[in-house]
C-alpha cells in the first residue's frame, strides 16, 4: 500500500487546500475559479456583474460583496480583468486589506504598467506576481496550457503547486515586467503566424481554393516549419550566421517571387512585403550567403 | 508465413522497379535519387556539375552525359532545379526524346510558368505533373514530408506509389498551375510565421532575453495557437463571423498595446503594423464584435 502511494503519488498530488480569491469572472476567470473549486480549495469570487458568479456559487464559491471583502477573504488573490487600469481601480480601495497577502495578476498587459502595479502592491505589504496565460479556456488545467510568471519568486514558490493546476508554471524572473515582456514577444509571434494564415487563405481564395482546404495543408506545413526556429535562434544567439542551406539570397529571391505571384492573383502583399525588405537590406549589406536568421539584425 | 506477409505487407510495399531519371542534384535532388536507389529502381541522373553525381553513381546510378540522354533513359523524368527558366532551358534540347514519358517537375515556382511549361511538355507528347515539396532534406522519405501534385492525374496515379516514397503525395487538381498556387499560399504562411518569430526574438533581445529561451516558449505557444486556424478557416468559408470569444475589437486593442510596448522597447513594428491596419479597417466598418478571421475581408 505504501508502495502504491509512492508510485502514484507524483501523478495525483493535490495541493493543500488554501483560501483563494478570484477577481474578474470573464472566460479565463470562470475557468480558474472552477478549477480551484474542483481542487477542493476555499474559493471567494468577485465580479462587477454578479450574475457571472451564479454557477460558481452553486459549485461552492463564496461571492464577495466588494473587492475589499474579496481580498480580505483569502491569502491568495488572483486577478483576471481587462487591463491594468482596471486592476488598479479595483485594488486601490482594498489597500488596507492587502498586507501579508499574495497577489497574482493574470491580466494581459505590457511591462511598464506591470512594474508600476507591482511596486504599488508591494508598497501595501503584499507580494506581487505577474502572470501571462498561454491557453485557450478549453485547455486551462491541461498539460498544453502554460503560464509564465515573474516578480516575487518566494510567493510564486509558495503557490506553485496550486498554480500548476492551471497549466505548467514557468517562472521567468524577479522583475515583475518580465512576464509581460514575454507576453508581448510571444503574442507578436502568434500575430505573425496569423498574418501568414490570412495571406495563405487570401492566395488560395483568389485561385478558388477553400480556406479549409488551404488551412489543412498550412497546419501540416507549419508544424514542420516550426522545427526550423530553434536552429535560427541558436544562430542569432551565437551571432554566427554561416549556413549551408537556406541563405538570405535564396529567401530574398523566393519571397520576391511569392509576392509577385500574389499580386498577379490580385491579392495585396502588405502583410509580407516588410519581411522582404529586411531580407533585401541584409543582402544589400553583403550578407546574401548567410542564414535567413540574420534578418533579425535589420529589425530595429 | 502467408499470415506474416499479409500482416506486414502494407508497411513494406515496394513499388515495382521502374526507370527513373533525376535531373538536378541539389540538396533535394540528391535525396530523391538516393531514395529511388534505395527502393531498387533503375536510376539515371544528370547535373550541370557532374561531381555532384559521384556518390549516387557509387550507389548504382547511371550518370547521363546530356539532359537528352537522361530523358531518353527513363519512363519517368523528375526535374528538380533552381527555377522554371532553367527547366525549360534544360528540356528544350530533349524535345525529341520526351514523347510518351512522364515529367514530374518539383522545381519551386509560381502558377503561370508552371502552366506554360506544362503546355510545352504536353505539346511534345509527354505527360506533365507539377509538384511542390514540403520537407526539409532530412525528412524526405518520412511521413512528415508531403508533396502536392497537380496536372495530369493519370500520370500521377501511375507513379503514385513511387512518389509516395518521397513523402505523402496529395493530388490537388488537374490544372498544372495549382500545385504552385498552393506553394505560394503555404510559403506565404510560413514567411508570416517567420516574421512573427523575428518579432518575438527582437522584443526578447531588447529586454535581455536570449533568442533560444524566447523561441523555446514561442514554439510551445505556436503549436497551441495553430489549433485556432481551422476554426478561423471554417468561419471564412461560411462567411459567418459571429463569435463569443476573441473578436476584432479585442484583437485590435490587444495588438495596438503590443505594438506600443514593442516601440517602447526600441524595436520596430513594420512586420506587424499591417495586420493591425486590417483589424482597424474591419472595426471601422462596424465589425468589431465579429471574429478576428474577418480581417481576411480587408486583405485584397
Amino acid at each position: 500500500m505504501s508502495d502504491t502511494a509512492r508510485t502514484t503519488g507524483e501523478n495525483t498530488t493535490t495541493p493543500e487546500p488554501v483560501t483563494v480569491t478570484v477577481i474578474g469572472l470573464g472566460n479565463l476567470g470562470q475557468v480558474l475559479a472552477r478549477t480551484f473549486l474542483d481542487q477542493g480549495h476555499k474559493v471567494t469570487v468577485w465580479n462587477r456583474s454578479q450574475d457571472k458568479a451564479d454557477d460558481l456559487v452553486a459549485r461552492g464559491a463564496t461571492l464577495a460583496a466588494t473587492p475589499a471583502d474579496a481580498v480580505a477573504a483569502s491569502d491568495l488573490v488572483v486577478v483576471c480583468v481587462l487591463d491594468y487600469t482596471t486592476v488598479r481601480a479595483l485594488l486601490t480601495p482594498t489597500a488596507a486589506a492587502l498586507a501579508g497577502r499574495v497577489v497574482v495578476n493574470l491580466t494581459s498587459g505590457t511591462p511598464d504598467p506591470a512594474r508600476e502595479l507591482g511596486a504599488w502592491v508591494t508598497g501595501q505589504g503584499a507580494a506581487y506576481v505577474d502572470g501571462a496565460v498561454y491557453a485557450i479556456p478549453q485547455t486551462v488545467g491541461t498539460p498544453e496550457a502554460f503560464v509564465l510568471y515573474s516578480g516575487d519568486e518566494e510567493a510564486f514558490a509558495q503557490y506553485r503547486t496550486l498554480l500548476e493546476t492551471l497549466g505548467s508554471a514557468v517562472f521567468v524572473g524577479g522583475d515583475s515586467g518580465l512576464a509581460p515582456v514575454y507576453d508581448v514577444a510571444l503574442l507578436s509571434g502568434m500575430y505573425g503566424m496569423f498574418a501568414g494564415f490570412f495571406q495563405t487563405v487570401a492566395v488560395g481564395r483568389a485561385a478558388g481554393i477553400e480556406a479549409g482546404k488551404a488551412t489543412e495543408l498550412l497546419v501540416r506545413w507549419l508544424k514542420e516549419a516550426i522545427a526550423a526556429l530553434p536552429g535560427f535562434a541558436a544562430e542569432i544567439d551565437a551571432g554566427d550566421y554561416r549556413t549551408e542551406t537556406s541563405n538570405l539570397d535564396i529567401n530574398a529571391v523566393g519571397l520576391a517571387h511569392i509576392l509577385t505571384a500574389t499580386k498577379d492573383l490580385g491579392v495585396g502583399v502588405d502583410l509580407l512585403a516588410p519581411l522582404h525588405t529586411l531580407f533585401e537590406q541584409q543582402v544589400s549589406e553583403g550578407h546574401g550567403a548567410e542564414s535567413m536568421s540574420r534578418a533579425i539584425e535589420s529589425l530595429r
